[in-house]
């Protein structure tokens, strides 16, 4: 039998992704799951979306532009000056998805065996696209006690070396819904221009800002823009995850000549959920707004409960819609296995992303799950009560 | 400014796209482009398809299973069957378009600096795809003379060396419209298994025969199953290039592990699309009969118009929708692009693809352009009539 190559073999399995099994047999054995482990809004996508694809005219689902449609990118534009963002339409490749505009952006400036720098912890499949591209993810430890801010910046430099090209942030946070200052975003900037590397940000949480905390996107920034790539996605700002479309944003032209030729090998980003994404643009602010509001909602229901389960602690998320929660247990792994497996109230379970999967070390991030607030309250409060009910009868639970 | 990757600097421009901006320049002049240069068939989506896309009743566009939907894998599944294709859902990774088939295949067979033998010409796109894996195409010339049939068995394994990973076909074939008889299938089936290498093959014109061919799936080999990868897509069968829904199906446990992987880190091909082809599938065998019956036509009437226009030759196509065409030119890029600049007749002119890009060395395919023949025949007969004036007109036509 032929061999795989080394990195298929050696791939971790997604985090959020690695129970699914579990949870097919808990769902086969009648018991209803509350999903906090996955990043899948249940608000509805906007209706000019959802009429664009009833009214969607065409006879034949053609191939579309490589770089997406010149109207698309226009509206973008504007959205991204409405957001004091200013770029071109040029400057914009539309994408199947943030994911594909990471691989992407990586296949551009990196080479076999280069590093990428990236506080931890981070978006697991950060390091599953890396290694697509046989490159290293460095991972600076943030701490939990200062809510995941920005390692000191001297420890990032000192990271730094001849096969480092990139500093790669995720900004609001995903797990940890930390939102980076703009010192924060300007040490880093700095570091980029004086090392000559890259510095990317994926910024598709940007609305999602709580507790009066503000974002400041990498191409507001002065100075960096031939060093800035941001990574955005019509995911989760119109609760459209399963549209795949993405961008990759960047003033370098290199970059950007060389990224549109990657994308014209796949030739396009899907045609009709670029169409119903296009009609998302136009939908008045009040969607955007609400859905806003609702996480604010969520995400104070979520701590409240959390606050009340003894031994729980957590780090308090200033934007996003994820929050890493510190339980009593050596392994969340086990324990996030064992709610689906062998727990239940009422015939109801819970699953969570075990955190370890956010981090690089084989043993950070054991005591921590990451929970996503993507219930409505009542589900949210009901999944959180679900959370303290399972530590209470889980065999190895801690002190 | 910091640098670009090797390959991101070094990335050929698809042969397909590569006049892009001169056909938008044309269309601003006020020319009418008949597209010969790109596989986008004009016949209508399946009314089944279009009607799911209206009929769409999610209100969250949400992920969607990493793989694909079950029973969208069980529908191709008995697709498959119908096909004398045996095998399970489990067998079957849905993926955004055979693009990404391909890009997931390479990358969970092979390493940085490995290679793959592909006959040549092949669809250009193969060489984006290799090199975006770090991975080398060592073309094997097939000879215009012999329509491009398999090149010499011998000739094929003196290629094999110890970083050899995979033999790659597509049949039919793009650019040539070649379909490779069972016996060359074998023979190289049996090189695969002597050597211990993966044998992929691209079978997404798989319907699409002519004057009496037949197709032979890698998946009805027998011996070979630990070997084979079948690259698959609904582009062509149901003209919704657009949808960006394919497959890649082996039923070799540790690729579809690894592939699997790859695949939970970019979350789910795109939910409407899969939502679309899913409909397709169970369209009445009429829409794909016509469709062939259509292409026929379209063959013929291409094969005709072309052996009137002198010194001008053509590989004869057996399947798919290309052909490759002999002009008394010595540099087919300058000709398509002299077309698109300073050709027009009656304010019509024609794009096509020039064949060097489908030919691993810099000077092969410079005499010949690729056609594809997706236009109805009254459209494809003014098509070649234009290429005809533009070969009467092109100041450096030979002889």
């Amino acid at each position: 039998m032929p061999e795989i190559s080394r990195k298929g073999a050696n791939l971790p399995t997604s985090p959020i992704r690695k129970l699914a099994h579990q949870a097919t047999l808990a769902k086969e054995r009648g018991i209803d799951i509350y999903h906090l482990n996955i990043g899948q809004p249940d608000l509805p996508s906007p209706n000019s979306a959802l009429e664009a694809i009833k009214t969607y005219k065409e006879k034949v689902i053609a191939y579309g532009p490589s770089e997406g449609t010149k109207s698309f990118r226009e509206k973008l534009t504007n959205y991204y000056k409405r957001n004091n963002i200013h770029i071109q339409p040029t400057d914009i490749l539309v994408t199947t998805g943030a994911s594909e505009a990471i691989i992407m952006a990586l296949d551009c400036i990196t080479n076999e065996g280069d590093e990428l720098i990236i506080p931890e912890p981070f978006y697991a499949n950060y390091e599953t696209f890396a290694a697509a591209c046989g490159v290293k993810v460095v991972g600076i430890p943030a701490s939990f006690e200062s809510q995941f801010s920005l390692p000191y910046i001297n420890t990032i430099e000192a990271a730094i070396n001849s096969r480092t090209r990139a500093l790669f942030i995720c900004n609001p946070n995903n797990p940890s819904g930390y939102v980076y200052s703009k010192e924060e975003l300007l040490a880093l900037a700095k570091l980029a221009i004086k090392h000559d590397i890259f510095f990317i940000v994926d910024e598709v949480y940007r609305e999602f800002l709580y507790d009066g905390a503000t974002h400041t996107s990498v191409l507001e920034l002065e100075g960096v823009s031939e060093h800035a790539i941001l990574i955005d996605s019509m995911s989760k700002r119109y609760s459209m995850c399963g549209a795949r479309i993405g961008c990759l944003i960047t003033k370098n032209k290199e970059v950007i000549a060389a990224a549109l030729k990657f994308a014209q090998s796949r030739l396009c980003p899907p045609t009709i959920a670029l169409h119903a994404c296009e009609a998302a643009i136009d939908e008045p602010a009040a969607y955007l707004e609400n859905a806003i509001a609702a996480y604010k909602l969520r995400r104070e229901t979520a701590i409240d409960c959390l606050r009340k389960i003894p031994n729980v602690e957590l780090a308090v998320p200033k934007g996003a819609f994820y929050c890493l929660v510190r339980l009593p247990v050596s392994d969340s792994d086990h324990f996030a296995k064992w709610m689906l497996e062998s727990f239940e109230d009422n015939k109801e379970t819970l699953m969570v992303a075990p955190a370890n999967g956010f981090f690089s070390g084989d043993k950070t991030g054991k005591d921590m799950i990451r929970i996503a607030f993507v219930l409505e309250t009542k589900k949210l409060v009901r999944a959180i009560e679900l959370l303290k009910l399972a530590l209470d009868q889980y065999p190895n639970k801690l002190a």
